[in-house]
């Protein structure tokens, strides 16, 4: 056994686990005044222990954020708080208000509202005594366990959080472990389809103002597949299982999502073709209108006579005429093949997505086709009338208790939109500012510390936002170069002629115009000019 | 047996894991053809374990955040955002640029940077499989671990966000298990104190803006404390574990400490009593300024002679001078029994407390002593000029590189300063908007759902903050009482007369005065009128 062997952290914290217990054994041992042969033979095994842990125990490891983690730059802060700040603002012109929430919550909260697939992907926290937790997986759940805990039954809200999911990251997709989710939801009973319609309306707004490029707002109706389901005679055992191959409609074509559906999901093959015919109307009949579609199954004998189909198609005429008041755009489509996140959705779901960019990563590893399909959806939700419930329910033991309060909402999934941002941003060429510093106060002599300490606190005291090296003797060139590469508009030059005849040089840093400026009028002046900025 | 049993969540997944298991094994069995006697054993087994899961398995829970940890409601976000724009203006004053890193890091990061009492408090996450991660404990670490990893030399950055530790949670204290920091930096290699000077200029700039009570900034010097240690005697070896006793100054009286000392860690009291003439200095000469205070170390015949402690009095000195220059108010003084975090501190160190306001939780149980010590602190900081090179020589095989990034800066510990501006608010009496809408599009007639989303249209379409009731007939009062209650300042009243002659009524909410104006005319008017608001 080497001493240079290089222990994994795992072995590490075996080691000194066993070391810990020799210790503790052999203390006791002496204190019972034992055997000393005993003592000894413990004894040697604890050296033998520590000698296997090697010089001072310093571990080796790679210097990197966990998989499917990244840190973000300032330059990448930028332009997250640029998208960020165009959402915030859409959601407060909508009246929103927010809320926070833990970034765990107990286990019990979570468990059941994802599905299988969802549930394998909860992080949970490491059992160290005390409550089982979860990091959260979503924003949906916890509002709705914030709803219910506060017995709320009507509110706008909006939260703007990380949540995580073990999912497979796919870092060039945008998909990571640890992302942005921003969350606009309203609560409480209303008259149909019209908070549907705002929030559809908010995600038009949100994609029109980022301006990446072009994109579709797809929506559907849970009751509408339900109800293709029931004509089609397909087991409503199956639904969610079924509709998981449908959704996929936009990315593979029938025949994989019929192939998946009879060979592996075991769904009978006369059921398979006449869903068909209703989940591919809109991709086999391209021209028709989003009006057109929805009277398509008014018009078709079986679908009509169906009291679910006709309860989703009147609610989605409903909105689509409420959404035209809004001055919602074409882009808000109807979609039949939509059949995602019905986990907890129970009336109108929508998804939207970018299908064509001119800022899409194109490798040239991958074709047109793949590289489109790599934008894929950047917001998604939809009407869960019953989840606030659950929870109700669930802490109550008085099974009479059935309030309810129903929500629907959207969430935007923003490291998508990031990704485009931050490529629209490098595509312009505009340098990026990643501080706000207006004035730098620099100087070309030495020993002039004093002079620019108190020149900043001139400026703070005026709200002006500036800096300084903090060197005693400073090289001119190296204040200007640092100057020109963060953007700062002015630069306070300190000189001792200067401050003989109580002045100080203000130089614009980009025309390198250079003007006196007497000591009393500085900030008035300089605010003067940053307005100008 | 009973099928009623309330089961807690750990022993439903024990229940339910046997169950998986049973149905395997039963599978594999019935699969191989095996003799059916030991089949039937296996089904009662798992017939038995499902009766003890019982009805359904519904899991009764509260309805509840995990231990420590709190929702923040529409009202209480408020505050936050107020409190941390400020802190983020002070901090962008300064010139800071901000960066975000994930909530979790690789366990093996945050190992052996807390001390053993902060090591105990890391929560970690779960092994799911692949690598061991830990929530976050600060952002300094993370922040090393940053520039480490990125090689960066140089940067003055900022980052808020909320960290974790398994600590007793105390909530009327402010103490949580997830909190905020606010933290600033300065990392790079530069002239003496000048950095330390702008951090303490931060504190005192944040902590007078936010106007929430009288503050003193604490300042001491590792130094210092090494070279008392030094002429007392002290071994070094207990450093750290003196020092832990030493910083309860603030908190215990003389004589509790010196206990402590002589009798739990075993401390000569020779040494302690040497120990006190140097630590108490400023509580027994409460006379004494700063300067005083540091020139009495100058002239002690043993202080003066030491080394180390030579150097902290010169640095503390230059600290003050500079400080004055940057205009850093009285509050900053000298306390040589300042003794806390130093694990990775390694010169200036600082805290701010808070210790009188008006706005204190003066609950009937407490005295004024206790209700003083509530508050307690709400900034600290100091040099830490060996973090990043831990970082640099773990990650390297190469035991030649000395690389290392000198940092230095301060974390607002933002909890406390959120309670004290809650009571702040509270005491106003003001009320409180919790979202930002300019108008409320209301009507007092049926039927006009249409025009009132028309309107909201126009309204959002000119970036004005709109809203509306998500009712088809809504009744007049309910409307103006939601407008009052928000205090959105103004209301569009749509009736059926103004719309044929295509004008609409303005209201303003607070004084209720109505004025008719022309459609074409509208966004315009109430861009004028908001503006006065």
């Amino acid at each position: 056994m080497s001493n240079n062997k290089e222990l994994s952290l795992a072995e590490r914290e075996v080691l000194e686990s066993e070391i810990k217990k020799l210790g503790d054994e052999i203390r006791l041992l002496k204190a019972e005044k034992a055997d000393p042969t005993i003592v000894k033979e413990k004894v040697a095994k604890m050296l033998e222990r520590k000698a296997l842990l090697g010089d001072g125990g310093k571990v080796k490891f790679t210097l990197k954020t966990p998989k499917g983690t990244r840190d973000y730059n300032p330059q990448a802060m930028t332009i997250r708080e640029k998208v960020l700040n165009l959402v915030t603002n859409v959601f407060k012109t909508h009246g929103g208000e927010t809320i926070d929430t833990p970034v765990f919550e107990l286990k019990e909260i979570l468990m059941g509202k994802y599905g299988d697939e969802g549930g394998k992907l909860v992080f949970d926290l490491a059992d160290q005594g005390g409550e089982l937790c979860s990091l959260r997986y979503d924003l949906t759940v916890p509002f709705a366990r914030y709803l219910a805990q506060n017995k709320i039954t009507n509110i706008k809200r909006y939260q703007i959080a990380k949540v995580y999911r073990r999912d497979q990251p796919y870092m060039t997709k945008g998909r990571y472990r640890e992302f942005y989710q921003c969350d606009f939801d309203i609560a409480g009973q209303y008259d149909s389809m019209i908070p549907e319609s705002e929030c559809i309306k908010i995600i038009d707004d949100v994609l029109a103002k980022l301006d990446i490029g072009s994109y579709e707002i797809r929506i559907n109706h849970r009751l509408l597949l339900e109800g293709i389901f029931e004509i089609c005679g397909a087991p409503s055992s199956e639904f969610k299982n079924v509709c998981s191959s449908i959704d996929k409609l936009d990315k593979q074509p029938w025949d994989e999502v019929k192939e998946e559906l009879v060979k592996v999901k075991f769904i009978n093959e006369d059921v398979v073709n006449k869903l068909e015919k209703y989940v591919r109307l809109r991709e086999q009949n391209p021209s028709l209108s989003r009006l057109e579609l929805l009277e398509w199954f008014e018009n078709d004998e079986v679908a009509s006579k169906n009291e679910k189909i006709k309860t989703a198609i009147d609610e989605m005429k409903l909105m689509f005429e409420y959404s035209e008041c809004f001055g919602v755009s074409d882009s808000a489509v109807f979609e039949p093949s939509l059949a995602r996140g019905l986990d907890y959705y129970t009336g109108l779901i929508y998804e939207a997505i970018i299908f064509e960019s001119s800022y899409f990563v194109k490798s040239e590893e991958c074709d047109e086709e793949e590289s489109n399909a790599r934008i894929g959806s950047v917001a998604a939700g939809g009407r869960y009338d019953e989840l606030v419930g659950m929870f109700l329910q669930s802490a109550s033991n008085d099974k009479k208790i059935k309030n309810n309060v129903p929500c629907v909402g959207v969430s935007f999934g923003i490291e998508r939109l990031f990704t485009l941002m931050e490529m629209k941003y490098k595509s312009t060429g505009a340098p990026m500012r990643t501080n706000e510093t207006e004035v730098f106060v620099a100087t070309a002599q030495k020993g002039l510390l004093k002079e620019r300490m108190n020149l900043c606190k001139e400026l703070w005291g005026s709200d002006i936002k500036a800096e300084m090296v903090y060197k005693k003797n400073p090289k001119l060139l190296t204040q200007l170069q640092y100057c020109e590469e963060k953007a700062i508009p002015y630069a306070l030059i300190v000189g001792q002629r200067e401050i003989e005849e109580g002045v100080v040089k203000i130089r614009n840093v980009v025309s390198r115009e250079e003007t006196d400026v007497k000591l009393d009028d500085l900030t008035k002046k300089l605010k003067e000019l940053l307005l100008k900025c």
